[in-house]
């Protein structure tokens, strides 16, 4: 079996792609050569249409029995080998372009030669046309789901977002960074960390970029890092992974309000990027985004605490807004909006209170939509002794970040910035309701494969 | 001594920087806020010049204690200001743009007001003008080291080389995704892994996204990834490091050969981007690359094998270029060149047997810069009784790769791809010898801070 298996594959050899299926309006008569795989096969007996998928759609191959005027033994030989195809084969065609109005994109090509590059042994249980399928009967087979038209439109969204944002940025004079995610100390108290063996020595997965981002804007001002995030949250939610995606931006001489003008830009910039470049993608999804206009609306704190307290909702002005305000919130508070100015002690060490005097407060905010938050941020402690004592309230050792205090005896400018999480920004874009559907191969407390 | 200094500093409040240094040519007499740090002071006694610096260069600030014609109280209060400067201190001055033949730019700035942000309360043991420091002294206070011109030129380079890379390979329709940097098995046999507790489980970080990657182009043919990389490295040499930044680049339907075309252009393309626009820095590093013309040289293994074998050197077929050897080929082979169809026991796994019928060969190919080896690739294995063979041969277990196996059930195409270390390429392009100086926070296995 293993002998006549391989015998029905040929090899690459040298036959290259001319187009992609894409390319094919007004080349009627025109040979091509196509790759891609099998997405159908629907056989008429005599006549056979296999739909071959490649990177940017589909097209129509149509295999015939005994092609009119065509040389009859090749085209014996050619059906007989499409009939071997099973559906996620990777095949290569070449053959005659021809319009045909019934044809899925109002063309289809005649084949006159295929390889079978790979054949297809196993049927995944689901189409690549199907939307709405259980995650654990396509995780096992991640990279056969990702084939899926709905999966692929989101990526292909999130490519084109993350596009957007970097332009973005660099327009407006960002650098790139890339800080160590191997960490002797957690830059936060609280999120709970992976522990590393380091050569001899412990050490952890850095669960955010944040005190190397905020030191590299002393030589920087202005910089972004666009890179993996670990957390060992044992939550088991729809919007919590093990493993993300941050885009965090830090910048000198400016504060919290100056960070969120340029957080809602990009977002707003990003999201007018994909609807337009996107449409195909979004026409699969069969939903697409309204571009968000700035400012976004800025609720204080202590305001939603009291409208809350209004509608009668057991809150007290100091708790966090666990998923039953959020969602009661969201459903007065529609699109992004900002939550601002957080009572201090809720926020981690590095949060500069306001000046205003009543240090209860912080320069603080997330930035929700609906009920998800996608990012948080804010005015940076500048000041070393304020540092220290920050660190010590909230039951943090001085001396574990000592390597981080000892840059503050330089100058440290005034800073703040923001850590967005792409898979929650890539949920508020396209709808998904799972996290794990925005990142390619989801990590959570039960899955650590593929 | 602590309300002293702290009353020295003064908070941003409102003011916000109008210009860059950069952009004061041409503005005689107007009024600018500029902010930055104080790269260096000249005391004349009566007249202080103080060097600001920001993101984009330096412009000189000059203090006079009686200035003519102004107010003298308040210039007497901002002259004793500027005398407790200290280089590193970040501070906004708002001040009258004057031409002035002498000044480094052939402009300056008279002070009106000044706000003293954050006070450097120590001094580094190098200017920031310094080009040769020993690693030792900078790393611990590598924050305030990246101040120095020389770095911020480096990684300003860095930062347009990545986003030539990445238009270079958007605009191929390449796109671009994630892969898990916690795994559950070793991607590779030999290279040495950092093990992590995953919740309950023993994991590892990767040390490629290779099988990731490869299956990736089974749903989007044409994918890159820009991510940390992790290598429990126990050498101390100057081109290893523990973690680094690596391009993968992975693509279906195409050979070796293919792939070495697209990293050859991307490289030449990167360069002659980063020559065109980063001229000042390469003024500052004191050197410039030129952009190499395609195609880069192609010598294969056995060839190189018998070259130094005709030098006298003592090489056997099959043994791998020690430094000696990669020195000696160096002294013959300049700039970028190829080394292709390596033996097929000396590559990884997943690496394809010439077609040629000698299976003793592969498809594969490392490039290099003079002695550094910058990037290795090759045509992967795409049958799946083929990838169980080799991964026997290589000692390695077929069960430990049931996940990445499953995938060659559903048509993996045949395809190629490579993987180039950011940092080794950034050493090309600069010039530095350090592969630490080509990251932000270099780790080994001496180093884990800052």
């Amino acid at each position: 079996m293993l002998f006549a298996s391989m015998s029905l594959e040929d090899d690459l050899g040298d036959w290259r792609r001319s187009h992609y299926s894409s390319e094919l309006h007004g080349m009627d008569g025109r040979e091509v050569t196509l790759m891609g795989y099998v997405a159908s096969i629907r056989d008429h007996g005599n006549i056979l249409f296999v739909m071959l998928a490649d990177k940017d759609g589909e097209v129509q191959i149509v295999f015939k029995r005994n092609a009119e005027g065509s040389d009859g033994a090749t085209t014996q030989a050619l059906f007989s080998k499409a009939r071997m195809l099973k559906e996620h084969s990777s095949i290569a065609v070449k053959g005659i372009v021809r319009s045909m109005k019934n044809a899925p994109k109002g063309v289809e090509v005649v084949p006159k030669e295929m390889k079978i590059l790979s054949l297809a042994r196993s049927v995944p249980p689901f189409s690549v046309y199907s939307k709405n399928i259980p995650l654990d009967v396509r995780l096992d087979i991640r990279a056969v789901d990702l084939r899926r038209h709905y999966l692929r439109a989101v990526f292909r969204i999130r490519h084109n977002l993350l596009k957007a944002i970097r332009s973005f940025l660099d327009e407006r004079g960002f650098i790139e960074v890339s800080t160590p995610k191997m960490i002797s100390t957690a830059s936060e108290g609280g999120a709970a960390l992976f522990p590393i063996f380091y050569f001899d020595r412990e050490a952890f997965l850095a669960q955010s970029p944040q005190l190397y981002k905020e030191q590299l804007t002393l030589a920087f001002e202005k910089v972004y890092e666009i890179a993996p995030i670990f957390r060992a949250e044992p939550s088991r939610t729809n919007r919590h992974l093990a493993e993300a995606i941050s885009i965090d931006v830090e910048h000198a001489f400016v504060n919290y309000e100056d960070v969120m003008g340029i957080l809602e830009e990009m977002i707003s910039h990003a999201i007018g990027y994909v609807v337009d470049k996107c449409k195909d993608e979004f026409s699969i999804l069969g939903t697409t985004p309204i571009k968000p206009s700035t400012p976004f609306p800025r609720y204080r704190y202590s305001q939603l605490i009291d409208i809350l307290k209004g509608e009668g909702i057991r809150i007290e002005w100091g708790d966090d807004f666990a998923a039953e305000h959020l969602k009661a919130l969201s459903s007065m508070l529609k699109g992004y909006y900002f939550i601002v100015d957080w009572p201090a002690r809720m926020r981690p060490f590095y949060t500069k209170t306001k000046d205003d005097g009543s240090t209860a407060l912080s320069e603080s905010f997330d930035l929700m939509h609906g009920d998800l938050e996608i990012s948080s941020g804010s005015t940076r402690i500048n000041r070393k002794d304020e540092l220290m004592e920050r660190l010590k309230m909230q039951g943090l050792k001085p001396e574990s970040f000592a390597h981080h205090l000892i840059v503050f005896d330089y100058g440290m400018p005034p800073h703040a910035g923001f850590g967005l999480g792409l898979e929650r920004l890539l949920m508020t874009v396209t709808g998904l309701e799972n996290i794990r559907d925005a990142t390619f191969y989801p990590r959570d407390i039960d899955r650590l494969v593929p």
